[in-house]
Parts: structure tokens; C-alpha cells; sequence
């Protein structure tokens, strides 16, 4: 196998054989073959694309250069979701306790926040002692105690997407939808799961800006779950303007316990309903979408989903009992209103610019090594289509600094249209890719 | 300058500006930007390429990289040939010693071969004692002398494209029309001329397969001629045949003696003087090509440029006086002629397949790091047009090894078709792109 020869294939628009992206591979992996011919070939990718079949034989080769998660000590089906990010995005929080105490485990490895695009695992540690580090038996023991647990990735799983993510983010190769697919399907495939449902946002505050991209990255995954035998379902949602009402670390696990306790937005309510029905029924647990809908709104009502949160936090070392009295996260030295311009109807609110605004004033990160402030954030969010009077607030600045305030307020401040007339809020989930 | 945007730039086919060209090669060269990102670069130029303006940018960013041979102690105007490659391309040491005789200075550095390509610097070592590596210094001291010189490149040279070169190599990456362009021209262009003459071979047993992909780079190097204002004149010939009857390091030697001492086939002729013309015509040593012609004719029959040469060789410490009996380096164990199998007009002589067999022999090299055995090669070639009755000698194969023998008589067969009607052979010089 002469590397080169491999990317000249790709380069050509011919198709590459199993054996070739398995070798190239496994030799990228082992230090073999070096970075620059692995970045040829991602930016050959990225202009000539891959089938399904090899796209799914590469998630299969990246999967298997490293260590899969062994379930098979866990009862019953075990599903996961993946989301492709969002601003304001914490349905995974709010779904895996409900959908483990409908009888299907939930081992979600996810991710921290760069750019606009929060992350689960710095939410979550915005609860004192939360630890997101456990390693895979540890991992697995929680699982068996109480049917989810969240973590982040650990060295032993996907090194080949480590290695090669870290790559492509330098290389210009990270828009190229078979090598996103392979990257996410790859580490989501590696936890020992049978069935996946993925969230694939789409607009302004998501990766994917237009609906057909999101379709192509959707149809893309559900044909690599189809091919390595895993039951996959895509749910496209939109992500124009922020999920629910709250954005920021402790922020969103308020309105997370607040969800939990039947007071969730209706976004957020409507989009983690929606693929938990995926998971129960794609695993046998529901018959019909329409009796997974009443099994998970039955185990949110009987604050079954609540405890369950309480147990996986506990678990992993958290204080759960702060979740009770969740405000007291909320300790930003600075809470600032911005009121609205004008009265009328919110008809836009800018997914991005809230998220850059986030950034700002320090929840998420600019760079992988940046650090961030859990307390900081916006809350109470007017969404599209709320009516507003003139000088009403739109929403709520938590802030640690002036000058990261300012910036933050003026990025906010664009991100609102308004109208005369009643607006119709957008269609949150747009279509089901199965 | 972050390099990952300047990629993504050319990935989305927008132009790059002067200053990222200048600043990726700058740091490239130096080791600040690593190969990974180079790779990735020349992989988005392999698909979008470059206009016209930013390959002249890239060529003298390349050329800045290193040192420029300083030739301005040398009267008179200095001017160089450079061809794409070929299978018995032997035109540059006819050409330097003849046109040094008109009054143009022409500092030569060539390469060697590789693949099926002859290189000229195999070729003067097939001349005992003859040093291709003489310093910059000693070039200009030989060049001041006898008015031209032909050695290698050296490392202080257009280090970027030592640098670039061996990364595309490996990378899939050669085949793009403005880093050939940039490649050539830019070691070129370092070497203080006033004048290049290209010639960009087409055909079988040329890098540019087809005449449409030898007029784009043609005409790629003459605008980038223009706009770093040396006058440069590009003349497509063809090399679907070898050019001359001898393919091989000493046999080439042995055919370069002919032409000089007024022997040389016709199509070895043709060439050598129509880019001597373009030379002298460029400089301004002649008014018109039937000036340029009549002057090349004259240095060629006094036998001027037979003994510029021998000075030439000896200046470069080679034993000069074996030129005089040139067969003397015929020493290959076996000298096997290859009949004809049948009566007719030869129709056909793949220049690829030839290559080939001379590869085969020890010619050529497979690898950078192979020895070429200089003896050994195919002599006597029959060209497409002759005349040729069964079992009489389609050529002579020279060689040291039998079973290497074997192999290059079948591909030399091969290469031959033959017709019952008389053939009229290939326009040699197919236009001059200016």
C-alpha cells in the first residue's frame, strides 16, 4: 500500500477499496503515515467526497483504532443521542435521566463548547463536583447503577479522530461532510450502542447554515448507521434562533432542573420529546412514536426523570442537593437587562450573534484551551414571536466584567428584528431522515 | 497571517493575495508552517488553481527563498532553455556550447532523470571527470570562460522547491499546472538571465500527455515570464517518438559529438535550432530567425561549437579528449540488435515504452536514490517514416544484465507498429507560444 497512490485515487474522484482506507488508517494512526499525507488526502475529500460504503468504512476503521465500550453487563437496549450543536442546546441533560428510566440505558460520551456552540460536559460542570472524567469501567458501573451517565471522551476511544480532528482544524478539511460523519459516527458508534438518534441543527447558530447541508450530513449518518448494522435515526431541528430560553453553563442547567420539573420551555420540551420517542422506539421500547410520547411524559410528571438527574450527578461525585435551589449557580456579579427598542412581535433572534455574545463574555471558548465561566450567560430569552411592549426586557445579561458586558450587549442588541404583526415561530423539527 | 484561512481561501477558490503567497512560502521555507498545511495548500491548488498573477507571485516567492546566481561580471546578454522532459532529449548539450558561440552566455543548471525522463546531468557524467557540482562561484567562472556551463542545483538554490518538491512527490500533488510552472521558472529565473526559451514537450513519452495540457503550461510560463519581466518564449514539440537514435547516458553523449560535428538526425537538429533561434532572437543577437538560423549554421560548420564543448568539458574537469572517440564509452557487455518482424514503414516508436526498456536496463532511475549505469541504452533507433525490411535492426539494445535484456526487448517490440504505406513522420515543432 503506497500512501500517495491512495490519495491520487481520491484525488481522481475513483472510489477507494476497503483495504486502502483501512491501511491508510490504521497507518495514520500508528505515526506511519505522516500528517501531510493524511491532510492531502482530507482536503482530496473534501473536493471529491466518498460514497456511503466508504464513508462508512471509515467510521468503522477510525472506531476501531481504539478501545469500544463494553455494555454487555447492562441490561436492556442501550441508545444514545448525538446533536450537531446549537446555542442553548441542553437537551441531552434533560433526556438521558428520562430515557433511562424508561427502561433503555443512555452512555453518552459528549463534548465541551468551542466556538458559538456550547457543551455538554462544561455545563455539567457547572455543578460543584461533577466529574466528567470517569474512566470506561467507572463509566460502565454508572450505568449499571442508573441507566445514564455523561462523560467526555477519553484517550482510549477513536484516537484516529483525535488525531485527525486536530488536523483537519488546522488544514481547511473541517467542512468536508463524509470526514464529519465518519468523526461523529465513529466515536458515537464506539460506546456499545444499538440504536442512535441524531440531532442535525440547521441555521444561523448551528455548523450546518442551510437545510440542504444538514439533509446531506443527516442522510449521510443514517446511511452509515444502515451499513454497520446500528438503527439510526436523523431528526433535523432548527436552530435559528437559540433552544429554549437560557444560554450559558449554570444558566442551562437551571432551565434543565426547570425542564425536569415539567416548567421547560416549549422548544426544548418539543425537541427532547421528539428524539427520546426515536430512542424508545428504535430500540423496542415503544410501539409507536405516539406511545413513547406517554411513557416519557409520564416519567417526566411522576418526577421520576428529576431523581434520576439527581442519582447520575450524585454518582459522578456531584453535589446534587444544589440542584434543588439551582439559582444559587447564578452568582454573575453583574445582571443586566437589555430592553427592547420598540413594542411589536420578536420576528428574529439571531442563534450566532447570541452565541458570539456567550463567548464574550466568557461561557464558551475562542480557543480549545481557553477556560470558562460558568456563571455568565443569557436568560429569559424573549423568543420568536413573543409580543413585547417598548422597554420590557428581551432578555438578561449575566456578566463578570463591564467591558465583556458592553460588547455582549451590543451583540445582542443586533441579534432581534422586530414586527408590527404577529409572527408565526419557525418549525422546529423540520424532518425525520431514517 | 493564520495559514489554515489562507488555505480555506484557496479551498473556496478565491484568489490569494501577494502577501499570503509570499508569507505561506516564507514560512514554509523556514519551518514555521509544517508540511501538513503545505500539503493541504497544494492540494487545494492541485483543484482550483491559480491565475496567472498569483503564479507569478508564487514563482518568485520560491525564487527569493535562496540565492540568485549572480552573473553580472559576464559581457554580453545571458539566456537558458529549459525543456518539461523527454526520452532522448539531448537538445541542451548541443544547444549550450552552439548559441555560447553566437555571443549569448547560457548558464545551465540542469537536473537528472527520473522515471522515464533522461536527465542531462546523467548524461555529462557518462564523461569521465566531467563535475556537475561546482559551486555558484566556479559556474561563473566557467560561464566567464567559455561563455557556458551545465551543473545540478544546489542547496543554496530555490530552497523552497527542494522543499516543496519532495512533499508533492509524495502527497499527489505534481500533477498541477501552476506548481510546475512555479517549479520550473523559478530555479530558472534565479539563475541571472536575460532570455528563457521553454520547451514543453507533448506526448507519449512527455510529462504533458496531451498538446492541450502542454499549451496551458506553456502559456502558464510565458505570463509568468511576462509579469516578472523576463522575455520568455515557449515552443511545443512533440515526443510521442524518442527524439534522435540514441536513448542512454554515453550513447547520448555518442549522438551529441554527431550533431556537433554536423551529423546529427534531422529531428535532433530541428528542435536544437529553433529554440537556438528563440534564444538569439530574444537577446537581441539576431534581428529575425532566418538571422538566428544562418548564425547557428555558421558556429555548427566551422566546428566552433564542437570544440566550445570540449572546452566546456574540460573547464568542468572531464577528460575532453574522449569526445574525440565517443564509442570509446560504449562499453556495455551486450549489444543486441532487435530485427524488424515484418517488411514496411515503421508507423509507430512509443518514446514511453522505449523509456521504459532504458529504465529497465539501469538507464534511468525507478527511485531519486538508484545509480544509473551509464553504457547501457538503445542505439540506432529506426523513426517513425523509414523504410525497413523484415530482420533487419529496428534498434540495438546495449546492456550488462540478460535477464534485464529480456524484459526491455519485449517492451522495445512493443513500441513499434508498422504500416504498408509510406508514413509521413509527426510535425516536430508543433507552435511557439509567446
Amino acid at each position: 500500500m503506497v500512501p500517495q497512490w491512495i490519495i491520487e485515487k481520491k484525488r481522481d474522484g475513483l472510489p477507494l477499496t476497503e483495504e486502502e482506507i483501512r491501511g491508510f488508517i490504521q497507518g495514520y494512526t500508528s505515526g506511519a503515515i505522516p500528517d501531510y499525507q493524511m491532510a492531502a488526502l482530507a482536503m482530496a475529500v473534501y473536493f471529491r467526497g466518498m460514497s456511503f460504503d466508504e464513508t462508512a468504512i471509515l467510521t468503522d476503521a477510525m472506531m476501531r483504532t481504539g478501545r469500544l465500550v463494553d455494555t454487555s453487563s447492562i441490561p436492556g437496549p442501550k441508545a444514545d443521542k448525538h446533536s450537531t450543536g446549537g446555542i442553548g442546546d441542553k437537551v441531552s441533560l434533560v433526556l438521558a435521566p428520562l430515557v433511562a428510566c424508561c427502561g433503555v440505558a443512555v452512555p453518552m460520551i459528549s463534548g465541551r463548547g468551542l466556538g458559538i456552540t456550547g457543551g455538554t460536559l462544561d455545563k455539567l460542570e457547572a455543578i460543584p463536583g461533577y466529574r466528567t472524567n470517569l474512566s470506561l469501567e467507572e463509566f460502565v458501573g454508572v450505568l449499571r447503577q442508573c441507566g445514564c451517565s455523561l462523560i467526555g471522551q477519553t484517550a482510549e476511544l477513536v484516537p484516529a479522530d483525535r488525531k485527525l480532528y486536530a488536523l483537519r482544524d488546522v488544514t481547511g478539511t473541517v467542512p468536508s461532510v463524509p470526514l464529519i460523519a465518519a468523526s461523529i459516527m465513529s466515536k458515537k458508534l464506539a460506546e456499545g450502542i444499538d440504536a442512535l438518534v441524531l440531532d442535525v441543527k440547521w441555521g444561523k447558530g448551528a455548523f450546518m447554515k442551510t437545510l440542504e447541508s444538514a439533509r446531506d450530513l443527516a442522510r449521510t449518518m443514517v446511511e452509515i448507521g444502515r451499513r454497520v448494522g446500528k438503527r439510526t435515526v436523523a431528526v433535523i431541528t432548527d436552530m435559528n434562533q437559540p433552544l429554549g430560553r437560557m444560554v450559558g453553563n449554570a444558566l442551562e442547567i437551571v432551565e434543565t432542573v426547570q425542564a425536569l420539573r415539567g416548567k421547560g420551555p416549549r422548544d426544548l420540551m418539543e425537541v427532547t420529546l421528539e428524539l427520546g420517542a426515536h430512542m424508545l422506539t428504535l430500540t423496542g421500547r415503544a410501539r409507536s412514536h405516539m406511545e413513547a410520547f406517554a411513557a416519557l411524559q409520564r416519567e417526566l410528571a411522576s418526577g421520576a426523570a428529576w431523581e434520576r438527574l439527581k442519582t447520575m450527578v450524585r454518582l459522578h461525585g456531584g453535589r446534587a442537593e444544589v440542584l434543588d435551589t439551582p439559582e444559587q449557580l447564578l452568582t454573575a456579579r453583574l445582571q443586566v437587562a437589555v430592553p427592547a427598542p420598540r413594542t411589536g412581535y420578536v420576528a428574529d433572534v439571531d442563534a450566532e450573534l447570541i452565541g458570539k455574545a456567550c463567548v464574550v463574555l466568557g461561557a464558551g471558548r475562542q480557543k480549545v484551551e481557553d477556560t470558562v465561566d460558568p456563571a455568565v450567560g443569557v436568560a429569559n430569552l424573549a423568543k420568536i414571536g413573543a409580543r413585547i411592549e417598548e422597554g420590557q426586557p428581551l432578555l438578561v445579561l449575566h456578566a463578570n466584567d463591564e467591558a465583556k458586558l458592553n460588547t455582549a450587549r451590543g451583540l445582542v442588541q443586533s441579534a432581534f428584528r422586530f414586527a408590527a404583526n404577529p409572527v408565526v415561530p419557525p418549525k422546529l423539527v423540520v424532518e425525520v431522515v431514517r
